[in-house]
């Protein structure tokens, strides 16, 4: 790995020199990695590239371009792109949108890194950035990633840049997958974790608030979810709270597996699944308003008591059997769920049906307490935004279990008020409802 | 896990009893691990599913009719699977292709399976089955694998099965994705890799020439793979000999991108990309036949000095240097490369270009020397079948090399004769030439 200290540089091709609006323009190659000096004020940045300059055919020097800014630590053969629009295979391909993954060393984000750059997430005509965000500690892994990104030559994935400065990588952030979370470590009770993962989600909502694209969507997979999206978005006031989500599509889909399980048919017959609430053990997958060929899933399961007392159980404890039998965490289908979520708000929802995703309750029509994250059943028309469903069912059973996920989330929002800007923290969280095999 | 003994049996959502003709017709689960009982003498077979029959909804047994094999295992919700045809969501949709993995529950198939799943590689009308082959050792992980698929609902994948038996999971199989190998153990020659390894290969075309389906395209990926491919096609007289391939796309692949990143281009720059020979440090990635941005590669990089002293050692130092940096070995940009080489067979080659792949070198145009399997420059009308490209040059530089990779096969051919049907082994391999970063 070749790190050099020079100002910020680009080349050509052929060696010339190229003015900054030269359609072969390439991209400035910058390391940033902390962001103590103010970038404006550097004029020593370096470069990082798996290929160093002088490697490359006759390198050119080249001056940043007053008011451009140059907060990019790019990877490899990602240092080097063509304006797409001068090209007759990509000019009609949408615009580059960045997207940020934190995470980005751990293994739910090497299996979606490729999916995201393999294009069955935002269309064959979508190029993107994927802008990755490690620890100091797994930096070297981090280039292992763009390294093995820069050898699937995906054509759709034009820059690849690493760093452990969030404010870097949020950096015009169209999407942030925020994946990265610390594990639980021995002995550290469900409010020690809350603690030490929303002061990380702290930080990161001021970066995305900061940097981010002003519409940016925001996915958060690091545990606890819903409590560090909520933790998230109150320190980003300038961006859309309801662009915020926790990701409850694993449980989403591990429950119309089970439906279909039991039921005898395949699960793509199951359909309207909602997963209220938490993602903990508290959460509830909703047999009620489930439906299996169309019809309500009580009218084709009639064990109701299966449905009471086994269906949930048999949701949650699905990573920990897993963990179990595969000795691993459920990465892979961990990362396809998080397709499936980004997917579902960028393509239209199919007619009658929806999905579940744990958002922003102020204004729900459910009666759910407002000013928390919870996972309740929308719709989107494919622009990245969404609508909540308005004609969902609830009996005394529903409501009940509703109810008490919702307690947890508000004794978990207590719990980190320090966080949220709200006074002072007051922990009573009753128990430990962190879902099995995840950390 | 539920396992229990009864009759080979199936079930209808209704539980209605079915007839075999019936549109709703649902899949035999049964379960056959061993193949000591020829399958037809078979009254008692096992079920195994993650859900058990009693929990099913009135699930009614089913006789199998006269005739009807029953040789497979499948998992969970893929035991029960509709009649594509009788779908409008699907009736569309090609017919149902095997696919069998072996090394199922390794990292590269963790990552290749899902990719298979999605429909990136057959296409979106392409329903598959994947039929996995593991160890006794592995086969808890294998069920692993098996739930997250579960739990990815991917529509296109309708049937999963898992086995240690090569003679179930190759049964009708249209592909057979050979990435299963064992690792070399501490202190052993590369000979007694090619044996160990050698004996897998010969059992699996043994299994695939009895039971595979008789146009099966075979792509061998576990190591020493080019004379594993060699061994299995000898085992296998049925089927054609065309049909077996070594896997050197990842080469292929690491060869485009040192190119791009010596140029300064985006790596969908170049093209006509030759990987020559077997998959070892004597390969030859031919810098004189590709291009870049259409020029012969030698007008673009002038740097002939680098051509010939770095740029093979670059792409061969890649899986070794990832092994440092990750920590791991390339498990996604090799599954990517499979995903590539299928790929490559079934989409039709773009005018002008071509791909490699280690393929059966009789008849081939170069001189090459005949019955060995060698990486070669092909193209494809997409019909799963290829030819080789004739027009290539060669100047002495580059032939001499293809003399030493081609000598260097001869000698492992010569290594694995008992296993190949041709006599007595004779192995005088002079060095350890596998790449770095591989077992």
């Amino acid at each position: 790995m070749a790190v050099l200290e020079i100002s910020a540089s680009t080349y050509s091709r052929s060696g010339a020199c190229l003015s900054p609006n030269d359609p072969l323009s390439l991209r400035l190659v910058v390391k940033n990695r902390r962001r103590s000096i103010p970038c404006s004020a550097r004029r020593i940045t370096k470069i990082l590239c798996s290929v160093a300059p002088n490697q490359v055919q006759a390198p050119e020097l080249y001056t940043t371009p007053a008011g451009v800014a140059s907060k990019k630590e790019c990877f490899g053969v990602f240092c080097t792109t063509y304006d797409l629009k001068s090209d007759d295979k990509t000019k009609s391909w949408k615009s580059l949108i960045n997207i940020a993954v934190s995470g980005a060393a751990g293994m739910i984000a090497n299996h979606l890194l490729f999916k995201l750059a393999s294009g069955e997430v935002f269309g064959p005509d979508q190029p993107i950035t994927l802008k990755l965000l490690g620890s100091e500690r797994s930096f070297q892994a981090l280039e292992g990633v763009a390294m093995e990104l820069e050898d699937s030559l995906y054509p759709l994935l034009r820059e690849v840049s690493i760093s452990v400065d969030p404010y870097e990588v949020f950096q015009d952030a169209a999407w942030a997958l925020l994946i990265g979370a610390k594990p639980r470590g021995p002995g550290m009770e469900r409010a020690g974790l809350l603690d030490i993962n929303g002061q990380i989600f702290a930080q990161q909502g001021k970066a995305l608030n900061e940097v981010a694209s002003p519409n940016v969507k925001v996915i958060v997979v690091g545990n606890p979810c819903n409590t560090n999206a909520l933790i998230c978005l109150k320190n980003a006031p300038n961006i859309p709270a309801k662009n915020f989500h926790a990701l409850t599509r694993l449980d989403e889909n591990r429950a119309k597996c089970q439906l279909a399980l039991k039921a005898g048919v395949f699960y793509d017959k199951v359909s309207n699944m909602t997963i209220w609430g938490n993602h903990s053990t508290t959460q509830v997958p909703d047999f009620l308003n489930a439906k299996i060929n169309g019809m309500p899933v009580t009218e084709v399961i009639t064990d109701i008591k299966w449905l009471k007392e086994e269906f949930t159980e048999r949701v949650q404890k699905r990573g920990g059997i897993l963990i179990q039998k595969w000795g691993r965490s459920s990465a892979a289908s961990t990362a396809v769920s998080i397709v499936d979520a980004i997917r579902s708000l960028v393509t239209p929802t199919p007619s009658g049906d929806w999905f579940s995703t744990g958002v922003y309750t102020t204004e729900n029509p459910y009666g759910i307490a407002e000013d928390i994250i919870f996972s309740m059943p929308c719709r989107s028309n494919g622009d990245g935004d969404y609508e909540l469903v308005k004609d969902v069912i609830f009996d005394d059973y529903l409501w009940e279990r509703i109810k008490k996920t919702e307690a947890e989330l508000l004794a978990e929002k207590r719990c980190v008020a320090h966080l949220t800007g709200e006074g002072n923290a007051y922990c009573d969280l009753p128990e430990d409802t962190m879902l099995p095999g995840e950390q």
